[in-house]
């Protein structure tokens, strides 16, 4: 009898998508198993030519304010590897085969396929953006100087298309047309305005839709004094392109108007990439991502991280979707240490989300956490909500700027259940402590009560949040 | 049998105070009262001139940042009148008798005593500069040049000193000391040096004592940076006096230095003014402040607010001195509501702090909340702690600041006990979401999994604080 035995092979962790959630998972793998002082190897497939990006710094590049898309990567694929992730870039992975525990990738240059065995999978395959079928030509390419917002290869794009002087030997008006009025619509306007383009946002419904609609208007008054014309419940209803270099020349809004423009940002947020999973059988949510446990497991040793999946809201203690690199990181890591045989969960999302925008003579900025009134409603809460408006900073301070506040709180229960901000500099962030309020589940008689910080320079002696808590709380 | 009966008389709250606390209960007593369709009459007796001021902005007004005292006045007596407070001014309360339920006043410019009669009394008498000895003549005066930072006329007094030129015929060379390295002996560093004054800043122990000294340090390190000498571990031995105007010439340090001087800032903190109640009978604790129980009351009838109170820690569950406009308003309030009929209560205090110092080139945020280090281990609890500093916004973005956090744990049940930051603009109001975890008792844990807003302006992927509570939550 032979007496050779096959080698025993190191345990192989497979991570596809090598952004935020995946490389997150990555090197907590590595840390989690060198203090476990188990051997392991952390293969990473990246699609494209980029890591660990910062995909909401996009908007700041395009405006001018980061200088390179080199600042927006948190990590070179040569630092990771120098950390010890066996990274393959410029791969994509075409097939998932449960049974065999196996990956099959192409690489993008063309060659062979290879498959690559694992013994634990993390899912990490991010979020498309939304195209709508006016911006693709018939041959399935986007339609010239239309395009999307999501990944570096966009952002340079968009470098490109910003720094254009002329076309086709004709001077460019530099006239700029944003479809879609979430956090990206909001802050591709602001980069276009500081590019020195006339900008026009449409939005299917209001500017900032996951505010209620009174702190949306509030949002839309701002956003429009800094120079964007605004058009509301309005979607593209056609696009004319020209004819010689098939560049969009105007697009028509559902309300009859023709926008001319050189340019179109497509802002119509994103869908989870499951494409992979659902092939290879994994189970998909309403809302198109995967629908991991509180652990982060989607199948037996089949982790999944980020944008591709759907996360509890812990209010409601339902499914959503919530594409945010906080969540993503934070998902990423309990991947990473579940794969070398941690217990760590995921305690669900609240919904905060914060941006600004910035024009000549505005400032505008933006927040919320929990729900709002329509989703409190429907989750059969008995609502009383309230908007009042105080300041950042003392009445006699320089730096004070208005600061609306929406409280929504459960009449029966007390509970706060959302909290939405409108106002100027400094007042979002403030945002942070409304979140910690509806974590605690607290009431909005706490948020009233609770001791927070005063001084001149920085709040009012009834803290702006907590005012309109108090008023809230005295009416109901 | 006559059929004359005495005319029923109307409640009477009297009120002795009308700064923030006073005028807080008189007014929520008004509206109460109306709510409830009772006749109160409401009596305010207030010492000086001034009611409802923010003691909080005088630096600022002091800086020259705020153009005159009427600014940092909420309410004038005209408008507290025209809202029913029977308002008296210019009078000082000499005695409360508990017993036939009256308080007599004399009128400051002269005249006879007065009495009133009460049916509920809300004591809101403040709290007295702490003034050294060193700093008063035989005489019983203040030493020229020499003051505290207390009130409105301080604050008058303040601006009159810093806009002289000269004194005796001779320049002023404009130097200042500052005694003092709390809150207001680092606003008035900063105020001094705005107003081009040569700045020596003396501190019994460290800059802003109130936090871990590891923290202090590096508010001292850019305290001076800002350009304030700072002379720790050091108190004020002796002072020289001009003999002829009785002005000061210099202060010795308890280091031997002498500090040659213009002004002498008193910043040395306050104590309780308590003599009326202590004379009436009423307790005080081992701090010289009242005893308030949860709804604010000191005896039956008898309600206190402010800083002449002592107020309960939350986290440790026994009194303390936290002397701020804050709780003032907040526990005026309640003593408003409950002189009517209400049963308000005043849930305590976590210590929250929170100021700036900022100079050409210099901007320095610091705050904290909860317990120090040194607190939480003489309370018991099993201290772990940890700095990490980050930044306020993504690398990339021009407005990044850093910002170092502290957080402080109890080993044993993972429970947050006190965060405290020194960091750049935009650093130090993120101390509130530390404190609504402090008021929600939840763990170290928590705040590093909670859902906190994040945008490229705002915050790092992983929020500061939060990034500070995973690694001590990682190495608990």
């Amino acid at each position: 009898m032979s007496r050779a035995v096959p080698p025993k092979q190191r345990e192989q962790i497979v991570v596809i998508g090598a952004d935020a959630a995946g490389m997150s998972a990555a090197h907590q793998a590595l840390r989690s198993a060198k203090a476990a002082g188990r051997d392991v190897d952390v293969i990473a497939l990246e699609k494209t030519s980029d890591t660990s990006y910062s995909a909401c710094g996009i908007p700041y590049l395009v405006s001018g304010t980061v200088g390179t898309t080199d600042e927006l990567s948190a990590r070179t694929p040569e630092k990771h590897r120098a950390m010890g992730v066996d990274l393959r870039m410029n791969v994509t992975a075409t097939q998932i085969d449960l049974d065999t525990r196996t990956v099959t990738y192409a690489h993008n240059a063309g060659g062979e396929e290879e498959v690559v065995r694992f013994d634990k999978l993390v899912l990490a395959t991010g979020a498309h953006p939304i195209i709508p079928e006016w911006a693709v030509t018939d041959g399935g390419e986007l339609v010239g100087g239309v395009h999307p917002v999501k990944d570096l290869d966009h952002a340079r794009h968009w470098l490109d298309l910003v720094s254009r002087r002329a076309r086709g030997g004709i001077a460019i008006r530099r006239r700029a047309v944003v479809v879609g009025g979430g956090y990206i619509g909001v802050e591709m306007a602001e980069a276009m305005v500081q590019r020195g383009f006339s900008t026009t946002l449409l939005t299917r419904s209001a500017v900032m839709s996951s505010l209620d609609s009174d702190m949306s208007e509030r949002v839309r008054e701002t956003v429009q004094a800094g120079g964007v014309d605004v058009v509301t419940n309005t979607t593209v209803a056609d696009i004319d392109i020209d004819s010689v270099d098939g560049h969009v020349r105007s697009v028509t809004g559902s309300n009859g108007q023709v926008y001319p423009t050189d340019v179109v940002v497509l802002g119509l947020g994103v869908h989870p990439a499951t494409e992979l999973g659902v092939a290879a059988g994994l189970p998909i949510g309403e809302r198109g991502g995967y629908l991991p446990n509180e652990r982060q497991e989607v199948a037996e040793g089949v982790w999944a991280a980020g944008d591709c999946c759907e996360v509890i809201d812990r209010i409601r203690g339902k499914y959503v979707l919530a594409p945010l690199g906080t969540h993503a990181n934070k998902q990423g890591r309990i991947c990473g240490y579940n794969t070398v045989g941690g217990s760590h969960e995921f305690p669900g999302v609240l919904g905060t989300a914060i941006t600004r925008f910035v024009s000549a003579g505005t400032h505008v900025e933006v927040a919320r956490t929990g729900l709002g009134t329509r989703e409190a409603t429907e989750a059969g809460y008995d609502v009383e909500s309230l908007v009042t408006v105080g300041g950042t900073a003392s009445g006699y301070m320089p730096e004070r700027s208005p600061i609306a506040t929406k409280i929504i709180a459960d009449r029966r229960t007390r509970r706060l259940l959302g909290v939405q901000i409108v106002g100027g500099a400094q007042s979002a962030k403030r945002i942070d402590t409304a979140a910690a309020v509806l974590w605690g589940e607290m009431s909005v008689d706490d948020l009233a009560a609770m001791d927070l910080s005063y001084a001149p320079p920085f709040a009012t002696v009834w803290e702006a949040i907590q005012l309109a808590a108090r008023r809230l709380s005295d009416r109901m």
